[in-house]
């Protein structure tokens, strides 16, 4: 075999061209050329709202009142014992989950709490299944730890998880779902009734195919939901077999911080191997342990948000005036996205359109699904105001 | 092939016992039996200076004078432009080495410098070497990324590359070669003279086999040496296939916070396309982008480094005393390790006896070589001043 001076692989994916960076880029741009209050930039999912002031207090005081070698040295590789315990306390005063110290492992944020359990527990071989649309980089981190990604098509009319495609897909290779509810792309929370088939779907394959299939919980949208009935069910009351993969990025407004954590349910089976075999895999990708100031911040800061009811108010004036333009917005109950049936079927054509009236939106394809844009409205509600004669204009334009 | 539940390899890793670990977990339940002054742990590289008091005054000026969703924002991937042109700048003025901004990729510490690069490199078939004594997790890093480590015995005497021995073991499947100077476990700088012969054979091979051999130089302890005359060479200048992998841990006594950076050398062959494998890599493995603050505390602190003084004074004092008391001693230039020769064959037979006298140390078999130990003095001089009768005592049990 000819030598690989590297991974191609890799390559492939250190060039791959992200249609979501490549659309804010292009937005830097043409803000130089008609000034930034001139272009409506929805793109990015980056929070728009500060890290509540207690994080910086938290800052302060650990400065102020805790030895340096301790409050920035190594902690365990698992993550700082007194902050694992201030979590899973939290956690069950909330969801009732039996959760332990030593069912947590802090890790790096949301994707590193990916990567870790994937390569925890994938091998070659197996597949990974996931509902679309879903978060592009769910391929990446699966195909990374050697196994296959299936995405189950979408539910066109709610974007609820197909329960009816899941079962025609569903194999004995399947060793592991990952669902993300409050949902990126389309902010739906999936409803209780369709989580709890869906894990009486899940035991009965279990039993089938006579092998836990895991299931994991992606949740750094879980603090943001914005209608005080909205119910998101905590997973590993509903299923054994279950992760939860944790970040505070969104709901503390921290996501260069690189917080989060892996919680394996004290449910699983053989839980005690499966925990240590996340930390082997955090070990082998290199993570040592996470950001020793950042755990002690999370910690101190539980049951805090940034001002959420900003994207409440996003959302509540984008969902309401683009159903007045005449499009088909689902609804969104979380998460900071609006999910907009494109005016014509191809998606990408549409938000080429939408550029002319300076509305940078991002085209439902990379998420796995047709025909739909995402609008991260996780900007100001000034910008939003500002856009809505570009968003009327623009439906206008196709008849509307 | 029957189910696996999880990755056998990672479940190994994550149970494997590390005898620093268990040392260090050992002296924590000696010192409630006997009380904490009179156990001698000298098993943990945890830096004991304090951080620079600039690290925290830059802090606080960042939390006082920046918008908290830029300070705790999302940056690049590859880290925040100014502070990687910052870092090139300091990298230039010190070394002469012609970085540019673009050629740096910020990580998480130097543990994911060296996996991100090695995914981005190594393909299954390839080897990695590297020169006994070498820090154990270069094996894991290595067969993580699918690829095989091929140890290079020590040079006994002197414990500079031994370049006789890795002439006869390097091969046509040698894709890489992890370098690290001054030494964890040693404490050795190797010399110019020594780097240089091995640059020279390694290219010979390079040409030889025509194909790069990549050269990892693992340097978090660039800055830790302590004798004037001490020279530790800035690989890039010496070989062109060179990635440097750095970290803040030791300089800045912050091994928590996770922050370092991967050189990638604007001379190395296809430099660009290699740069984006490891963009690719450090995708795939979940890292998203080095912690936001961290990365603009070490861009405000460079050429700053944390009190090294009281290192080389508990270096003059361990060696001074140690040689005195009849034990071989390997001078140690830099780091903040003492290597020694057990006094007797078996090293691990050796640090059981030490233990008689509360001395904790690391035998040297974990790091691919028997018959030493490793005395980590990262400690407080006073802790070094009351161990010294028990590594008298020991040395006399010996016959010394």
């Amino acid at each position: 075999m000819a030598f690989q001076p590297y991974q191609t692989s890799m390559l492939a994916l250190g060039k791959a061209p992200s249609v979501i960076r490549e659309t804010f880029e292009y937005g830097l741009a043409r803000a130089k050329e008609i000034g930034k209050e001139n272009v409506f930039d929805f793109s990015l999912g980056n929070p728009s709202v500060p890290a509540p002031e207690s994080v910086h207090d938290t800052m302060r005081r650990l400065m102020d009142t805790t030895d340096s070698v301790q409050l920035h040295g190594y902690t365990s590789a698992i993550g700082a014992e007194p902050v694992r315990t201030t979590i899973a306390a939290d956690i069950n005063q909330r969801f009732n989950a039996g959760i332990s110290a030593q069912d947590i492992y802090m890790t790096c944020g949301a994707a590193a709490s990916l990567t870790v359990t994937l390569h925890a527990i994938l091998c070659p071989g197996d597949t990974c299944m996931t509902f679309a649309p879903f978060f592009p980089e769910y391929r990446v981190f699966v195909e990374a730890a050697a196994a296959k990604l299936v995405a189950v098509p979408a539910d066109l009319e709610n974007f609820q998880m197909n329960l009816k495609a899941f079962a025609e897909l569903v194999s004995p290779e399947t060793k592991a779902v990952i669902i993300n509810t409050p949902n990126n792309p389309t902010g739906v929370v999936y409803t209780e009734e369709n989580l709890k088939a869906f894990c009486d779907l899940l035991r009965a394959k279990e039993k089938e195919y006579g092998h836990p299939i895991y299931l994991l919980a992606d949740e750094p949208y879980r603090e943001l939901v914005y209608d005080d009935t909205t119910v998101v069910p905590y997973l590993p009351n509903l299923y054994d077999n279950a992760f939860v993969c944790y970040s505070y990025s969104k709901s503390l407004s921290l996501p260069g911080e690189r917080i989060g954590y892996i919680v394996v349910s004290p449910k699983m089976a053989d839980n005690r191997n499966v925990y240590a075999a996340v930390c082997g895999s955090g070990r082998a990708l290199g993570f040592v342990c996470a950001p020793s100031m950042a755990q002690r911040v999370v910690a101190d800061n539980l049951g805090r948000t940034g001002d959420l009811s900003i994207y409440r108010k996003n959302r509540d004036l984008l969902y309401k005036s683009l159903t007045d333009y005449g499009y088909r917005c689902i609804y969104p109950d979380g998460a900071f996205y609006l999910w907009v049936q494109a005016l014509e079927p191809d998606a990408n054509a549409f938000c080429k359109k939408a550029r002319d009236y300076e509305l940078l939106l991002v085209p439902s394809d990379s998420f796995g699904c047709e025909g739909f844009v995402r609008i991260a409205y996780c900007v100001t509600t000034e910008m939003i105001e500002r856009s809505l004669p570009a968003f009327k204009k623009l439906a206008e334009s196709y008849g509307k």
